[in-house]
């Protein structure tokens, strides 16, 4: 949801970059239309719900000009590949199944969350039921490993590149649902801490990052150490951004409309203000908000400020704030030893910049 | 269900000639269970639902000796490469991967369906509920894919080999999904004919057993030719075994106990004899039908019987077996011309008249 709140809020550095981004995302984009294109009239259905997912079909599956995603993900890929290489073209089925895997991951999200909307449109089990959603979601899961293999194909990567990026991108998918697993799992625990919340959103954000920025590299011809120092890049990038947008989810909104996004969800998450409130108070403060937080109803606006209130209480925003920083002082380093060259290394670190100064 | 479903009758070719085939699914078995297992205590939980679907651990999460599966399609795929070249193991990471495939469908399957039971044990999410029962499946979808990198770690299995096999396991999952989202939009529809229905059981049936004996044949280094002949004996065999499976659903346990099996799923389903007397039948018996089968109350054995001599007034019964009898000859044919060598050719040859010669 981050992703779109900053043009919310009216500030735009990221919304700037984006628009220089975009030779980048129309090539990405290019290479998935391909792949979400039925092979035969009877299953036109299930790549056109593919295609709703992707915002381009409307709910009678015709062609929509309805805005599709920033492509955040597979543009890190691209930029990665060009800064080592001086071309990005190669990285393109790497960038395409990064953009597949995590709609697959939203496509299931959805469902397993019950969220009936996305960024205003209605989810795609919301609209076929959850037995077409899950499918749908499985077969874009698939469509993202078939992307892949158009590396064998390119005579510019060596083979045992190309099944080295197979391999991590497999690897990306179980740490993905790994994640998924925590978070869910973490819905039903009060005594998640901060090294567990730290090992969920790795799975759940940071490895699809971390995988993006490596194989671009690897797909770059970049040297091994490179490689490890794209890695933690994106990995750090990934922890940083999803700190950030828990802060946002309880304070962004907050600075505009006086309430927190989506507090029904910010009532069952494990989010890392929520995660530290919950270890860093005591007595009666944390016997209050472990009632409101663990409460069966939807709050009121008011049991919303009081939430808001212990978190502070807690001095969960400062703690935030820290821990962000500091991924973001790791992504930062990172980039700047991996030496990323020529126009794309600009535009890494502008965006990279733009992404982490969202905030807060 | 129809694997069971023999011994349910007392007849046993199929068991007899399984209890000769167990070196090969303990093999299996043994890297099955190296890849469910959990890298870290704190996802042990997902790993064991993983493990619970696959009869190997009790609702508690404890090991157990349950009743595993048959793993008839991993063990094709063994039997296959070793025909072709004398040793079965370098397949072992491909036949891995089909049973986890399979299971990984059969996981989300049970919640599409509403399915509580699978063997009278209780399904992934009646337990976990659905949103872990989606995950737990999507991991193993992940680990299918996992499970095939280890073909470039083996001296004895040539890179493009091992490439190309990843590529059809891609190409398989998709024709799955494809497969599957026929069948939920057959329920809604009254005009599916069999041509609809071929298209729909290839998908979710023989595109597996097709890769199964596929990839058994590339990794027992088989000529093109030869691997194009093990490819149509396993696609053949799929259409077979799902066309008996079909008329075992509506005749085979009304031989034994009077009532077609789960007559609940016989009505939404589009299965094989309904395809054809939908189509077969006109006027009054037609109506009739059309309006017990789309019927949203679960049908009395009265209404059952009605269904039942329905369908036999339409000639399915004798409509199921000639396409039946058709598919499985080409399937031997298939196999015939391909000249499975040794020990594990005549296995493969008994295996397949064994699962075949279920019927009727």
């Amino acid at each position: 949801m981050a992703w779109q709140r900053q043009e919310t809020l009216g500030v735009s550095p990221l919304r700037e970059i984006l628009g220089r981004l975009a030779p980048y995302r129309e090539a990405v984009d290019a290479e998935i239309v391909r792949l979400v294109t039925e092979p035969s009239r009877s299953v036109a259905s299930l790549y056109g719900m593919m295609r709703y997912h992707l915002g381009w079909a409307d709910r009678g599956l015709q062609p929509t000009e309805a805005r599709a995603g920033k492509r955040l993900r597979p543009i890190l890929c691209l930029l990665t590949c060009e800064a080592t290489s001086g071309r990005y073209d190669r990285a393109l089925p790497a960038a395409s199944a990064v953009e597949l895997l995590h709609n697959f991951s939203l496509i299931h999200d959805d469902i397993e969350d019950q969220d009936a909307e996305r960024h205003g449109r209605s989810t795609v089990w919301s609209i076929w039921g959850v037995a077409q959603g899950i499918n749908t979601g499985d077969a874009m899961f698939a469509l993202a490993r078939i992307a892949l293999h158009a590396l064998f194909t390119r005579p510019d990567v060596p083979g045992e590149r190309a099944v080295t990026v197979l391999r991590r991108f497999d690897e990306t998918t179980l740490a993905l649902c790994q994640g998924q697993y925590l978070d869910l799992a973490f819905e039903a625990r009060e005594d998640v801490d901060v090294d567990d919340y730290l090992e969920m959103i790795w799975g759940k954000t940071s490895a699809l990052l971390a995988f993006a920025t490596e194989a671009g590299a690897q797909l770059g011809g970049a040297t091994d150490e490179q490689i490890a120092l794209y890695r933690r890049f994106g990995e750090s990038l990934g922890l940083a951004f999803q700190m950030i947008d828990d802060e946002l989810g309880v304070w962004g909104d907050t600075r505009v409309t006086g309430k927190p996004v989506g507090a029904d969800r910010f009532q069952r998450k494990k989010s890392l203000p929520v995660v530290h409130a919950l270890c860093a108070l005591s007595g009666s403060s944390a016997d209050e908000l472990r009632r409101l937080y663990g409460a069966e109803q939807p709050l009121s606006d008011e049991q919303v400020g009081r939430v808001i209130a212990l978190l502070e209480e807690s001095g969960a925003q400062e703690f935030v704030r820290r821990l962000a920083d500091r991924a973001q002082a790791q992504a930062m380093q990172a980039l700047v030893q991996a030496a990323p060259q020529g126009k794309a290394g600009q535009l890494l670190r502008e965006l990279a910049t733009a992404l982490l100064g969202r905030q807060y």
